[in-house]
């Protein structure tokens, strides 16, 4: 027979303060779901959410590297979507919206340099859709596993 | 410059529908404030929320785990933990709330039994507190990684 166990534990109403959500290009279902998710808390708490986008330099194969055109291009395009987040955001009824561009391994540089700066308490991002074990968002997992505050994978 | 680009998102509410929190008595802090979110969400959204703990068979060596009353009175406490949980959601105002208890590594127990018959669409969990390279909430991670549904890992 169990008994009753007193447990140390009050339950306390916890929101987050400050969001930031990460935007891959690459994976339009979840992302757009993680996108959604975070201007709904965003909105709903009034609170700052950052967006960032990471032009990812290992997906540029060595002679595209080395043409300055082709990573501009490609930095010029990322921008641009970027500007249309925010906006997408604000017209949603998100007050207070940063754009952050970073450039590099996804993963790394957002643990590694844009929560340090930027500092939210939940980062949010996408997780290519249904995962396998053979396929997994290896970006979101990073995040989940480094990340020094609250991660949200959305699937 | 860059130019103005469509993109093809129109920002929508979102809300989950049925939450699953996973208690780990090993993990007090970040266990203690994911369980706090899962209330405030569940309470906020009135939505079903299912409290999960997972006898870790693992945790126990082999002499133990060859004495029937250890693994009995490990259970007992557990599911009087549980109930404790169950109990403390109630009174913070969660009116649906499921206990769900079972036995085995909890990663893999929670991806292959727990979700596919609870159906949440969003798992919570703890994760050990600040994390390293070297110290990681291992069944947080693995559930970030394998879990067919959205999953926060809370720190």
């Amino acid at each position: 027979m169990t008994e009753k166990r007193q447990l140390n534990i009050e339950v306390e109403s916890m929101h987050y303060q400050k969001l930031l959500i990460a935007i891959d290009d690459d994976d339009t279902i979840s992302s757009k779901r993680a996108f959604n998710y975070a201007c709904t808390l965003a909105k709903a708490y009034q609170i700052p959410l950052g967006i960032v986008s990471i032009l990812e330099t290992g997906d540029l194969n060595i002679y595209q590297s080395l043409s300055p055109n082709v990573v501009e291009g490609r930095r010029e395009e990322i921008a641009a979507d970027l500007d249309a987040y925010v906006q997408k955001a604000k017209e949603f009824g998100v007050e207070d919206v940063t754009p952050i561009l970073n450039e590099g391994n996804p993963g790394h540089v957002i643990v590694e340099e844009v929560i340090p700066s930027f500092q939210p308490d939940l980062v949010i991002c996408g997780s290519k859709t249904k995962p396998s074990k053979h396929l997994i968002g290896t970006h979101a997992s990073y995040l989940a596993k480094y990340a020094p505050c609250s991660v949200t994978v959305v699937r």
